[in-house]
């Protein structure tokens, strides 16, 4: 099996990482609207979790809302918030295994403090 | 039902939008690795497909690869490559709606041309 996948010379499906797809509800309407402190905790789970920032997006809704993402050597880490409802999606995607991804996502939740998560994880 | 969510005022499971994951096999390895074509293909689709661009951020790795994102007014468009694989992970992240996130779809796969497609749908 390992020596035809390495004869095709293709990465096909479950072979191209892991991600995690989380909905985070009832936060911090407050924290969900401050753009500024979202980049700092992407930044900080990013490192924190063994994930090597390449690149990094933010934007500010007006009146509310922010959406964002920090580019990974591993692939990426995005967010966004809709602080009128209390909800954040968020979507932590690693080629580079299933123990980083579960790391920030912990992490993730330690910063956003929802009332409850649900969690989509998928073999890419 | 409505009437109780709306009560809540909380976006929970499923009320977040619509993401597709799609794994493209089989694609150019130099497609794959030409940032610039990259980043013009998904801005290009993004207005296609109905999505309003509110930011980007691409990066090309050494010696191949390229990741990148194009964050939307509804959600983001992210592309990982692997020129050495002839594959690339897509994602299709849409609270606007399926429709445009479909059409995102059909147009990013006519400008990769995978030879082959995987793909998970995941109401967020």
């Amino acid at each position: 099996m390992e020596g035809k996948m390495a004869e095709r010379k293709e990465k096909t499906a479950g072979e191209m990482g892991f991600e995690i797809l989380a909905n985070f509800i009832g936060c911090s309407a407050e924290l969900l609207n401050d753009m500024e402190k979202i980049k700092s905790i992407l930044l900080d789970v990013a490192g924190k979790a063994g994930f090597t920032q390449v690149g990094e997006c933010f934007y500010k809704f007006e009146p509310q809302g922010v959406t964002g993402i920090v580019l990974l050597a591993e692939s990426h880490l995005s967010v966004h918030t809709w602080p009128e409802f209390g909800s954040a999606a968020v979507d932590i995607f690693s080629c580079a295994g299933k123990e980083n991804a579960e790391r920030a996502l912990i992490l993730l939740k330690d910063a956003f403090k929802p009332r409850r998560v649900t969690v989509h994880r998928i073999e890419r």
